[in-house]
């Protein structure tokens, strides 16, 4: 047996999140399915540094699965891309360790925001981006997520459903580039809580747009209640962007 | 009664072409529904510039309409856009003269091919944009664009299903640009054949792929026979971008 290490983008608006369900298409459903060509009908299993939701992209998400098969990169590439449906795609494969672990070995993730701004919905970004029909004020979001970053308790900044007793996270960077009406938020962080990004960025539009004060940032953090903080921003700009290991 | 010009944006990968049909969903068949919605049930027909292929896409499509309702630019495009499925979006509307036609006033158009290249296929472009696997050579394909602008008989380089009689194209522009891994090809002329964009982008890429040489373009062009060039290029790449009016 060998240990690979693959990393994998995909187009989200197709499916039903990555994790493999009952009903519904996944990523982690179509990558098993070609592992189970490519063994004979035998069963693969795939772990990933972690599920997207439905309708999250990604650009590279970190798989890593076990094969009797002695294929090189290129050769898992090729094979992969020959039979998976055309929005997913495989970047790269390697050779790891027996031990390599795509989640637990992850140190720090990656992700990415896309909004656009304008008063007409764009038809190109329906699947790609979030929308903001008014102008935001950027420095305002900049001053309010500079509260952000750092280590802290993100109770506030997660769903409510989120499962994870320690809500402690470490935000490493929280940053934003303008491109005409376009604003990418960039977020690398030492782990993220469940729709902990979405979250984030449906508060700094609140600030954005003027609904809520800079200032308030620190006393939603401090009260560790989700209700606080502003809306989970929709899916479709949200993309798992690189994940990082050792 | 008034006439209303307006500029339309879609993905036109989930239409089976502007143009109505029997079967299909249409770009023209969406945007008469909802003029029927907001004629109380009357029909209201809609002329465009042109027709545009299943897949084509189109930032800047230009149709008109005659209408008894007396809304504002504005308005029309919120009712549009409010009426509309989320992958045809009305940018810009205003009033007309009686006597405007979109398709006959029509004195330049410009599309756009995108390309992009690379050894893996991206599962963002797959609808937006034709993939080359191998590295193009820009300025053999740019010398060979050389050949092609100025007024010519575009007969080698249009549908053997073109109806049309005179086939003689001035062929304003064909500009290449290269962001990464991207190349952006940009016709403007007085008119386009059918597929004449896509088949000269074919022929373009044998050229820039080494399989063609530039030499050979004058040739094809006086033979006026479309199996000489190269094949037609998938309808992913090609955007009607804008379209010209006195």
């Amino acid at each position: 047996m060998q240990r690979y290490k693959a990393t994998v983008a995909y187009d989200g608006s197709g499916f039903s999140g990555y994790q493999i369900q009952p009903k519904g298409r996944t990523v982690q459903g179509e990558i098993e399915q070609v592992l189970q060509k490519l063994h004979k009908g035998h069963a693969v299993g795939v772990t990933a540094s972690g599920r997207t939701d439905s309708g999250v992209h990604a650009r590279g998400q970190v798989i890593h699965f076990d094969s009797p098969l002695r294929l090189s990169g290129d050769q898992w590439i090729k094979a992969f891309n020959s039979l998976l449906p055309d929005d997913i795609s495989f970047l790269k494969a390697e050779e790891a360790s027996s031990d390599f672990h795509a989640r637990f070995d992850a140190v720090k993730k990656k992700y990415k925001y896309f909004l656009y701004s304008g008063p007409v919905r764009d038809p190109f970004k329906r699947h790609f981006a979030g929308h903001v029909r008014g102008s935001l004020n950027v420095e305002a979001m900049r001053e309010a997520a500079g509260h952000l970053t750092g280590t802290h308790d993100f109770t506030s900044f997660c769903s409510a459903k989120t499962e994870t007793g320690n809500r402690v996270r470490t935000l490493f960077e929280l940053d934003m580039e303008e491109h005409g009406n376009e604003l990418v938020l960039t977020f690398i962080g030492d782990g993220f809580l469940y729709n902990m990004v979405r979250i984030i960025v449906g508060t700094l539009l609140d600030v954005g747009s003027g609904k809520m004060d800079i200032g308030a940032i620190p006393d939603i953090l401090a009260a560790k209640d989700r209700t606080l903080a502003g809306k989970t921003a929709p899916a479709e700009g949200l993309y798992l962007w690189e994940v990082y290991y050792e």
